[in-house]
């Protein structure tokens, strides 16, 4: 990019009509199956550092810090395409999921429980043992 | 549903972790075309109405009130399935989405802002006029 100041260009990221918590929620889908992966959350300086760094990294609220995605498990998201929403409120990431799993269960999506006739009901099988995922790099 | 009690059951509706606000995010896809349509909000009352009637129904946080998708524009969502995450506090529909359009622009998905070196930039065909769609039922 060129720019007539040395100042960078944050104009992108202004655009995001972030909520009261400086957050907005960001969809995560599967370029590869399709599969809708994740909802988590992020703030200017996870989204900077996503297109920064090509992985999908959010801000976790419960640890009030920044989030690489798979930092513990090995389990990445390689951003294929970042998206907008036409409100501006919401993200959507198209990604490469590295090892096919983006749920902690061991499961390639988090949405795995199912409404059925008043119940939720667990589908999708467990691809990798969740205890093998993190034990290998804890 | 046979139940010991006269109660209906709402335990299902008890298992989703409602923010304080008592919101839920609700992600829309396609099941045909795989795409993500929309980023809305459900609370328990616009779960069950969704539920009940097959045809999803959001929170208009803007306007405060339930919201059945298309009723102005005949752009109805039938849900084909409804997902919950692994902490359950996020909501995933798999829909027909009834005249191939989602966004009020006239897009099949809200999410037609693609990031391109530091911009925003506008993909996918407008594939109805909104006026058209809106002035039909208006």
């Amino acid at each position: 990019m060129t720019s007539p100041s040395s100042a960078p260009d944050t104009d992108w990221l202004d655009r995001v009509a972030w909520n009261s918590q400086g957050l907005a929620p960001a969809i995560t889908q599967s370029e590869d199956s399709g599969r809708v992966l994740t909802l988590a959350w992020m703030n200017r300086e996870s989204l900077a550092a996503t297109v920064a760094s090509g992985y999908a990294t959010y801000w976790s609220r419960s640890r009030a810090k920044l989030w690489r995605k798979g930092e513990t498990s090995g389990n990445l998201q390689r951003i294929v395409d970042i998206r907008l929403d036409c409100d501006n409120d919401a993200l959507l990431l198209i990604v490469e999921q590295i090892g096919g799993v983006a749920c902690h269960t061991g499961r390639e999506s988090c949405f795995f429980q199912v409404h059925e006739a008043g119940r939720w009901v667990t589908r999708d099988p467990v691809i990798v043992d969740p205890e093998q995922m993190y034990g290998l790099h804890e």
